[in-house]
């Protein structure tokens, strides 16, 4: 059964409660009283699935499990407050490795602001997974959704595109690290107080994290929002970085930006562009990429302004 | 490095934000608002260390799922209500196991009140795991915690010990299944209504569940509480059916109460057990335990008021 299939089953088979939002978006909704909700949301990672863990030190992969779940509190308006981390661990796990995984964890929570008030540490006989349930806080006026674009919105993201699959496709393909490239992928930062910003602003409609690829998530909002898009693949910004590897290794950049998953930066979409980018740049010194307009139905790519297939493999981690 | 030293560790690297509890009990504590906190909580299970997929039907497995994050909000005094769901599979599971496993799931939720709202689902190359976050609320006059059992404080146990371990002993010698015992290890079911019972008894001093055996929980309960016990080990609750068992294998049953694990009952202190234990029968029809005594320092077990060496191996799953 794919993901989205059995999310749907489960959606249907567990119905949130009453003023709670349950599975579907990027955390679920439980508001506490007038003014404000929690956010909650939760991602297990698992050794050779998401990661190698000869390709990863202890470091990054703590950082990037509470990474992984603060870019998903960001895509709501929220601010994370108190982490649950669950460990599984196989016997060959030495001592300083898991001290250096704890590192990790301690220096994004610290970025953050985030404790660590629980969790469970288990044995494994079969590789290491983390899973992190991370609950943050936010003003109930302030929550994004997926499932609020407008036909007229521009579509917009907050950083360049592919970056992180760069990363993944040097690893994989065992080619020279490019430190911009490996970053991307092995440290990702997501953009809490830009998701706080934009969860602040009216003119913002829709919003969520970019986890597994532009094309994969974006065909997810428009189809919580009932409508469809316009991509100009033109737009969409790409590191110098990611095009040299591209052009070195004959790859399409453009097939990167749109499958390229585990980026943790911001897809929303606005009514008001300019004043958004205007307001965006005098408070975080970045630009806003526009990259499309919401449509009444299909998601078309496209070059010129004329529509292309786009030949993309889904996002798939290791 | 021990699961218990590890979370020592944890606990003073990551304090907890002022006015919250955080690693060291059952369920984090987070204050909502003047009255009420949450609790939250989370377990994780693996294949081949807390579960043999041949040994456990998909239904028992979610329904366990479920049960032992249940059992923790009970040890506080709290009830359940949302759950966060993450889940690495295999691809060799196929769609039947998931929906049978999803129906545990559904089960427990329905029985306790649970809307599960959120969740990932990963793949996985060595085998399932399965991690539930539950979040709770409770009344903050009626939250209990291990660290407040007071000496002279009588020690009681809500249901038989060792059941669940004999089930766990069948299997793992293919003994002859017995109903009783297979039901406790593989489907519990915490006493939720009574810890929300004793939750709201003032003469209630401690509480926890009973999730790594009496032996291993009780020795946390004393450290917590910087507090010693005797315990008669002749008043230890055992069944019928637990007797038999350890009879035809020459095993002693009273080690195997207090080695017990994944019991998902309750342990807990009082200053006035004949008035709860008489107030507890009236409510639940149901008996309380009294094992012993909590004293200034040390744990002895006694047998005709005589100390007694015990020999407990403790308490490791598969």
């Amino acid at each position: 059964m794919l993901e989205d299939d059995f999310i749907e089953e489960l959606k249907a088979l567990f119905p949130a409660k009453k003023g709670t939002i349950g599975i579907g978006d990027d955390c679920a909704v439980i508001p506490i009283d007038d003014k404000t909700a929690l956010l909650i949301t939760t991602d297990a990672l698992a050794e050779g699935i998401h990661f190698l863990k000869e390709e990863i030190s202890p470091f990054d992969l703590g950082f990037k499990t509470v990474a992984v779940s603060v870019s998903d509190i960001a895509a709501m308006g929220g601010q994370p407050e108190h982490a649950f981390l669950s460990l599984a661990l196989s016997k060959e796990i030495d001592n300083l490795w898991l001290k250096e995984l704890v590192c990790g964890i301690k220096s994004a929570s610290d970025k953050w602001g985030i404790a660590l008030l629980g969790g469970d540490t288990i044995g494994s006989k079969g590789g290491i997974f983390l899973n992190l349930t991370l609950v943050g806080k936010v003003p109930l006026s302030q929550i994004k959704y997926r499932h609020t674009a407008k036909i007229g919105d521009t579509i917009c993201v907050t950083e360049n595109l592919g970056d992180s699959l760069g990363g993944l496709k040097i690893l994989q393909n065992k080619l020279k690290k490019q430190e911009t490239l490996m970053r991307a992928h092995l440290h990702p930062e997501p953009s809490i107080q830009e998701g706080m910003w934009l969860g602040a602003q009216e003119h913002v409609h829709a919003m969520m994290d970019l986890s597994d690829g532009l094309d994969c998530d974006l065909k997810r909002m428009l189809k919580a929002s009932k409508c469809g898009a316009v991509i100009d693949v033109e737009r969409l910004p790409l590191s110098k970085e990611l095009c040299t590897l591209a052009q070195e290794n004959n790859w399409d950049p453009i097939e990167l930006a749109l499958a390229g998953g585990e980026e943790y930066h911001l897809l929303f979409t606005t009514e008001n562009f300019d004043k958004i980018k205007r307001e965006f740049f005098e408070t975080f010194g970045k630009t806003l990429y526009e990259i499309g307009k919401v449509t009444k139905e299909n998601l078309l790519y496209q070059k010129n302004g004329v529509s292309i297939k786009s030949n993309i493999n889904s996002f798939t981690h290791f």
